[in-house]
């Protein structure tokens, strides 16, 4: 493949793809692997690594698990992924949103941290992975695209809300109660007499350390000269330096003993070990729910990703086959003590800026890890927890985008309104419920309208073959001939509609004689709308009146001529263009 | 207004209707009656009361109901109908799908006839008026449009099978169980060795009478001579002369004591008593789901025939007045003793065969019924129940249509198989579950429809300005231009899908350097859609192709040009016609 192929080769490749590079992509790029690629992937993949020690931690402890659980989800599900993917540049492993999804799914059925509540965040992953792994098989992708692009935004953004104000406890260093983000801001105002100052100001600190790493690190680094990829290395690291100048801190000072600052503990060394979520159906019922909002929301956010990487390096990914690839990878979630991961954006960017290339960059970060885990966790023993807090505190800052709102309510007034749903029924009600509550409004909201179909009296511009709206253009009409544009396909929610529409406009021209009903924009016509129509026929022609269509289209035409429709209506009464219609009433 | 006035008259009449004769119709025909019309009025609400005694009294039964309550369900609520409704015809009162969801909702709460039982189904009319009130008062009837033809056609074939099978057992005269019609017809079939053969003999007669009279009175009576009206009054009789047949013969041999023919017993004499259902949350909720399926049913079939009749009158009704009086008449049910109620087909023809031309053949039904309830319910102390059985059997027979779904297969396959899904569903789920089965299903049929849109490339027919599908028609094309036509509004449930395809079409071109994209059956793009079109500008152009618009319809453009996509397509890359873009692109 050349380096910068055309779009349209790259598309017919992918398109062509076929036997063992489909199912297992890893050997389109492992057995011809470039040496001059090696370099690149190399660092990329150590760069990730250094990012995702402290995240997979962080997210770990608000998904309410032991850290060690956030670098076992970063070691065999990341290889998993490796092998089967088409992006080699998503960097799978823990999440935010996810591990908010997975404590609000479990915290309900078993105490956070206890061994019942691995349990089930196993089980969790293990359906997670399952069902996915289903949809890319059977590619069934497509049905996650009724995750509208207001519902996601506004989702994820009260979402970092929610996962912001629940790190509020280890900030301040007491403990806050509450499902909902409205118990937890008061709960939190309350006890603030209960403040420790020392892990406050451990927080406080790390927060600003870490804007700043995040917001003026790299202008003063890219002023300095240094290369990019240096910069990159640098501005990446920097949580980890601040988790590690934390840890430094507090066990110089002894603050654990001496302060009441809460820290991360002893850390099993060792690998990942086998698990096995015993399954139980009672167990699996309850957690259905989150199990589904985990699948919605990640595969959306986790394909994007991947999708707009790819499009900037010209490649494509293939939707159905990332679903088997995120199935697989969560499986081996569930049987490797982790949890349910998925393609992380912030991270995907590093690693695709560090020069991630093949899918060998990602099987360096899990070795990354899996060094971390055999050597090196006594080194977070004194890890304070409020460091992690204000980790995941600053990732989730970016993903607040309170601006969207009004860019989306400038395009589409009722989208603007799922937004506004979406955000309120996810803060009032709780994120799973909320993600729900979203899907269901943006459904809703699309039937509605396309219940109240637009319908247009059209006339003739001109000389033209042209008919437009009479509203809109200056048109040409004749007084015994109307012709109407439907804007919409004939269903059963909008035929009653379409009937009293075209009686209302045949009672205001008691000159009209015929008819002419367009069909540029009808995809369908249901047995509903054939049945509206037939009667429609009839009282027509008891008013004098007779209906004609025009611009039918084939496919639609196919099932007119199937039940008969175009024997009751009369073949002289179907035209193949509105011209040719009007032409033939004697007009234009 | 004049006897005949054409449709458009009659349409902008009833569009300007304003004030008093909008919200009470009656002042519309009670203030300036026409002595003419009396006569017509008079016999055909004396018809209607005749053939609608025997029915309330064998429809009650089927809803679990001792008869009277059947009986004063046809007094007071059909008073309110006439006074509030549009329609002169429409023969409100007790129907047997609406007494069968009425079993189905409250027999799994209370033990049919007790008096938990009565109270919970008045509440359940209450229930049933309110919303119907409300849905009419905020104009919201559109939503009942969401119950399309399949799912109504299967729903009552199902339900009438299931009726035919509930009153086996007062035909053969033992008790037969399950809340499911496999339940009932296995039970029905142990069980035949206790058969009580005289009311088997009696129940058996009756449906023979019923269906001679039915399918063979009527065209013996038109040779014999007899006047149309003669013809209707007697045919509608019949039911009631096989009741009172029925009730002599059981009378006369004391079948109840001789042979334990189950009978219909006392019936207390007096007009509706007042009633109040005592309303409660948690009877309340429990009921909420047996209240949707009432209202979406009862609501839909009752407007189809109201507006089927008004069109053979050449009269119009109003469907949002028509819930505000079938809510006000089910409110009535609820507080005068009655059970829901609505319009029910074959009586309604009745009552237009008859000659009933306004509400006053309703008010003089309702007057034949309170005369039989103050005076005449001691002759109903004999009657077989297995009499009123056959009456309920023969009525359902109708309603069971299984050419339908061959009708609508041809039409539309998936229309096929949302007959199929709810007629299976009703029948093993049950009638409840099923309708919403039914909805569900049909729903998610058209999302899915919609989220994979035909699309098209088209070419030139001859030197004209139509464009149609290259696959379909002998057309012209040119190589460095391709035209696509996209048959769907773009929304987020197809944009990813659209994408994939566009790139593919691309793909398969390499020549190709414009794409234009017609727009003539889009008729609104979500703002989801929007993010998917900014990215394909960037990527087609990375691929040296050009995005051009060509027919966008006005109320899309105004949205596209909110919301600045206009600005980054470029004014030069929209055109008004498809032909108009290929001539500015150097073809045509």
């Amino acid at each position: 493949m050349a380096s910068s192929p055309s779009l349209a080769g790259r598309a017919a490749s992918a398109a062509q793809t076929k036997g063992l590079g489909r199912y297992f992509p890893f050997t389109r790029w492992l057995f011809n692997y470039r040496r001059e690629d090696l370099p690149s992937d190399l660092v990329a993949g150590i760069v990730t690594a250094i990012m995702l020690i402290p995240q997979s931690m962080a997210y770990a402890q608000l998904a309410g698990l032991p850290p060690q659980i956030g670098l076992y989800a970063s070691v065999v599900p990341l290889i998993i992924y490796a092998l089967l993917g088409t992006s080699g540049q998503l960097s799978v492993g823990p999440v935010a949103i996810t591990s908010l999804l997975v404590f609000s799914g479990v915290s309900t059925l078993a105490d956070p941290g206890s061994a019942r509540y691995i349990q089930l965040v196993l089980l969790l992953a293990l359906m997670v992975g399952v069902v996915k792994l289903l949809l890319g098989l059977f590619r069934m992708g497509v049905i996650l695209n009724f995750i509208s692009h207001p519902v996601l935004a506004a989702f994820t953004t009260a979402s970092a809300l929610i996962i912001a104000a629940g790190q509020l406890k280890y900030i301040l260093g007491y403990s806050i109660a509450g499902p909902h983000i409205y118990d937890i801001l008061y709960n939190a105002v309350v006890g603030l007499g209960m403040t420790n100052p020392v892990t406050l100001t451990i927080g406080g600190a790390s927060i600003a350390m870490l804007l700043f790493f995040r917001k003026k690190l790299r202008p003063i680094l890219q002023k300095a000269g240094l290369n990019p990829l240096a910069v990159t290395l640098i501005v990446s690291g920097a949580p980890l330096v601040t988790v590690l100048l934390g840890s430094i801190v507090t066990w110089a000072l002894r603050l654990d003993l001496t302060a009441g600052v809460a820290v991360v503990g002893s850390i099993p060394a060792g690998l990942s070990p086998l698990s096995w979520p015993s399954p139980n159906v009672a167990d699996a019922q309850a957690l259905m729910p989150a199990a589904a909002a985990i699948i919605l929301v990640s595969v959306v956010e986790s394909i994007a990703v991947a999708k707009a990487l790819a499009s900037k390096r010209r490649a494509v990914i293939d939707p159905n086959q990332e679903l088997i690839a995120l199935g697989a990878a969560n499986i081996a979630a569930g049987l490797f003590s982790g949890y349910p991961v998925t393609g992380g954006f912030a991270r995907s960017v590093v690693n695709y800026q560090a020069g991630a290339i093949t899918g060998l960059a990602s099987l360096v970060t899990a070795g990354g890890i899996a060094l971390i885990l055999l050597f090196f966790t006594p080194l977070f023993y004194f890890l304070p927890q409020a460091v992690l807090a204000a980790t995941v505190i600053v990732a989730v800052f970016g993903l607040v985008d309170l601006k969207e709102p009004a860019h989306i309510a400038q395009a589409n007034r009722s989208d603007a309104v799922t937004w506004g749903i979406t955000f309120a029924a996810v803060l009032l009600l709780g994120i799973e419920a909320g993600i729900f509550v979203g899907v269901g409004v943006s459904l809703a909201l699309y039937l509605w309208r396309t219940s109240r179909p637009h319908i247009a009296v059209v006339g003739q511009i001109g000389e033209s073959e042209v008919y437009r709206n009479i509203l809109r253009y200056d048109v040409k009409t004749w007084p015994h001939v109307v012709a109407v544009r439907v804007d919409e396909s004939l269903y059963f929610a909008n035929t009653r509609y379409l009937e009293d529409e075209l009686l209302r406009i045949i009672a205001e021209r008691p000159e009209v004689k015929h008819l002419v009903l367009i069909g540029s924009a009808i995809n369908f016509i249901d047995s509903s709308a054939l049945h509206t129509l037939e009667a429609l026929i009839q009282s027509l022609r008891d008013a004098g009146v007779q209906l004609h269509l025009a611009e039918i289209k084939g496919p639609v035409m196919d099932g007119l001529k199937r039940a008969h429709f175009v024997d009751k209506l009369g073949t002289e009464h179907i035209h193949l263009s509105t011209h040719q219609a009007m032409r033939a009433l004697g007009c234009a």
